[in-house]
């Protein structure tokens, strides 16, 4: 499937650029790349998020080889040849960067909010007007597990939410069956580590608020539930999801309720999450006897599940777990990297 | 309130002993009653809990008086005038020393899960017969929010789990009203600190196990289920309940969802709380701009609650938050103690 | 020594403003003082730290009084009848108020770093001129420990930084023998958690930062250096400290190292401290089996001390425990404040 | 340097065994080793470190290939063609084990005390006889910084304690120049996080017990004070020692504190390191301006290294940083084993 083997032996064959790379997940697709066996990167400065950025002095070592980083231009993408260029940055940043990353030939993996709902629910939820419908509706939302093909053949790739990966990897093997009684609802109650809410400072995050502490937010009008109801096909009236803040610096639990018409054994019900993920290397169904934990998915690109039945059989609850940074961000966005350049999904990755 | 004021000026009216006083409910009670106007404290050894303490050597300092101790024993009791006996002890402990308690003349309220459930149900989840069933039709459930006068004359208080306060604390006001669609699920998705799966060493709460982690457990099958559906009025087949351990020393925050038969006013939401609890004095409801967090509950006997509601109006989400500690056991323990004795309900917990 | 008795019988006594009592340390003190049986509290605005102040909406509870606030004016000392004002104030606002606030007959405990040192100090570490040269040599210096006397018959009081109040603990009762080998070194090295910082935000005190980390900060080069030079009575040139910052949220652990001149017994040593604090409730020496922790000291105003000595009896490790907000500030204030009332020390602190 | 380059290319070459992979260091030992591309590991069973161990179940998953594992035998050396056996044991078991692995013709990387110190040390600092004083001999100090040569040579070699490793990489250098006044004292102010402690169950590693804490422990006695005396060149009567629990999970920060007999010029310190690591890739000698931190080190192999000196010259404080996991126990052991087996030394660990 890798297009240019030969590259490959000699040295890493494709040219990648990373916008808005002093963030987390920016940092961590930093990281993740320069382990990467097939790519090269540079650092692409942008006025609005690398401009203030004064890093602290480094111990001297011979062994980090310095990154190319240049000021961020659409001329850039041409001469450094770049097959594809991230952008994580905020939404308006991406609307405005995107359209010349496409306009130069390169392919792009959005990291914001940007392209991952409709112009409509863009306007609802991010209190503005989107300024590329067009581009918008050419987007692939690119969680792989559900579409891989499409994302494949994608010029621009909107890589998921943290929260969204987390629920839809649980609802959606479920949501294709007549299992569910939706009425009843469909309930993603969630908690992620301090990484989730981004650097920038805030009382919300500062040491002494966040140890020995523990708090719902956002209840029941969380900006990614859209990309949710979009993905796994649920109703918003149907859904209820809460927010809460974790004492970590990474990982997302999500706890999920749902009411069933009829008893079905736990058997079925684990059958359609191992059918649904066959092909998907990252997704770990859980024996009844374990528990997912996040310190067992943390610095992974895996998406860890596991079910439970009521005695009654009606009552089923799925617990998934990922590392929002990795599988919630750069790890998704380098996995739907290697889909877009031909290569093993996994690569660089395990 | 106060039956006999002249001894409170005078000194200490009342005398208390602990049984099972190491572990982490019993040393906070010790410290709650160290500081409380109207009682003084008498140690009581059991050999199954105390046997085994090696006391670490602490700093010479004058200001600590010393805390009478000495081995539990029947005559203990009546020695010592105690009025009333907290049992901290295994529930095992609870019913071999309780009927030996009120065989002497005093009161006791009892920490353990022994005194909770009915005979069956104790049974059931506890896995063992029950010993003593004649003192368990007597014992009165001690949430002083929904029980105040029954535990005043009563002897036997049988204090609440910790998850089962804040589960029914949020949801016994709305069960008295016909407006939750029961059958489509009463889904309580409850956190825990550390220290509410007690002082035993266990790899599940080593510093490197919980610290940067987070996980649920007892999924659909913790044993605080009952009590709370004895309590708030529930049918076990509309309940569901999980436990998740968070990476704090201390505090409960439960996530409540319900599905509401018709569209019911914040207002009303809200009124049906605080007419719930006009006379209680530890339950904080909040207006809808803020969050309760479990440091603003730690270290007191408050229990905080905040409701949401869908824009649609048929989903509610209740948020309740304790210290597991305090109101979830010491300090409720305290609270009984004060109505058995006649005093304030509030005294030494403000 | 209660000098109006009766007063305290009846209600508090005395009147208090607090200014700044937003920051880690004026909470601080508005909660200890809240407690405290013999005074009743102001809390005065000032433009510079409580004007951007915007609460976070609280639940609605009826336990807790209002406390009366207005903005700071020096014709509010008078018109409240204040007797003692806290000024938990960035130093230059606290030389702006505190000689309009003696002007009006009140006295002053300064939290800040402005009447600690001698002028010249002051001009080298905290890079300013000192703008009431006569008021800093009115000043004494807030450790009541050393200077108890003084404190009770002064109208100003600096209270002392968090460091120096753990390190000058530690070293005074050996500094006045002649057991200590001056010149091989007087090392502290000196951990803190992250209250210490202040509540201003950076992202040296993010949660992401913090947690799982620690570094060593401001070595050889601490403001708080002099103020231990001056107490303790060491040269300069004598002395090394490192500060540290703990993935805590609070607690000070210092450890010290000197060399002995010949070696002296552990008793003689112990005896030292124990005579040196005979008349001081809040200094707890540590047999030699036990060890401080920052546990134990937190929420509390002692300062814990520990030593050791080396085989050969010439190397003595002093290790010095406290809370930074309680002892080493916002306690330590209300003991001084007592102090100056005429008070028992220890009212409203154990 | 590489002997058999062309079974790299075809897979991995060299064969590992490891006794003790379920502590901490040995579980580490395990996952550098699955990513290092020379070798394939064998995981071996002893009754008394192994037996005991009981897998939590994990995950369904494809990606990680099962390891190899059998029980202990001295055949299993021969029979796997094992070319170097790790023992991360009790020091009773590797005195056991040791033997029988180098009789069959591997070579050994012990990682306990078991053959570090000279016999008399052992006997005074673990308090039995050494049962195998001839290989005490042998054995090489296992820091590659310091002895590289002699670790290429060996046949066992004793893997540096994680305390010892961050003194000796910051004092060696210099206790070879006739710069520091000895007698004033040299002072090492070590703090590590609790993997330091090991996986057994205590009272001290419990999460409450830690979390929001922090203390001192074997001050002046820790059994790895030997170690750094016989590497650095120091006399006992000279060295003070203090270790301190921090509430993390893994890192070790120490702070050392030298008077120097007479001013030395930062350069010519700085100098002095950067000679004395010339051929060391993971040593990071830092700039005055920054400050290691243990979250830089954490998950690599790097020792971090930062001088700062007083104002008359006279008073010089080296930080050292590691991870106490990797560079501390299971990364220098696979340094260790690169130079036994010819490879690269960084092999595996960048």
């Amino acid at each position: 499937m890798v297009h240019n083997y030969s590259k490959a032996v000699l040295g890493p064959a494709f040219r990648i650029g990373i916008l808005g790379y002093t963030g987390y997940s920016g940092a961590k697709l930093v990281s993740l790349l320069e382990r990467h066996p097939s790519v090269s990167v540079v650092l692409l400065d942008h006025r609005h998020t690398e401009g203030a950025v004064s890093a602290q002095p480094m111990p001297v070592s011979s062994n980090a080889p310095p990154i190319a980083r240049m000021p961020w231009s659409a001329n850039a993408v041409i001469e450094n040849h770049l097959d594809v260029v991230f952008t994580a940055t905020p939404p308006e940043v991406s609307m405005e960067v995107v359209p010349q990353i496409l306009a130069q030939g390169a392919k792009a993996v959005d990291l914001s909010g940007a392209f991952r709902l409709t112009a409509a629910q863009y306007k609802r939820w991010y209190g503005a007007e989107h300024s590329q419908p067009a581009l918008l509706q050419e987007a692939v939302y690119g969680l792989p597990e559900l579409h891989r093909e499409k994302i494949r053949g994608a010029r621009l790739v909107a890589n998921p939410g943290c929260y969204p990966t987390a629920a839809i990897c649980a609802l959606w093997p479920l949501m294709g069956k007549d299992w569910v009684d939706r009425s009843a609802g469909i309930i993603c109650d969630a908690k992620s580590g301090v990484t989730g809410a981004g650097k920038s400072l805030s009382p919300k995050t500062h040491f002494a608020q966040v140890s020995e502490n523990f708090s719902a937010y956002a209840i029941l009008k969380h900006r990614h539930v859209p990309e949710v109801l979009n993905n796994a096909g649920i109703d918003e009236s149907d859904f209820a999801f809460t927010a809460h803040l974790l004492p970590t610096q990474r990982g997302i639990l999500a706890t999920h309720y749902l009411k069933l018409k009829r008893p079905v054994p736990m058997d079925a019900i684990l059958d359609a999450y191992r059918s649904a993920y066959a092909s998907s290397s990252f997704i770990r169904i859980y024996p009844s006897q374990g528990q997912p934990q996040i310190s067992l998915v943390n610095r992974t690109n895996f998406c860890d599940i596991h079910c439970s039945l009521s005695q009654d059989g009606l009552r089923l609850v799925v617990v998934s777990c990922i590392d929002n940074l990795v599988k919630g961000a750069a790890g998704q966005a380098v996995q739907n990297m290697n889909l877009l350049l031909g290569l093993d999904e996994t690569l660089g990755l395990l």
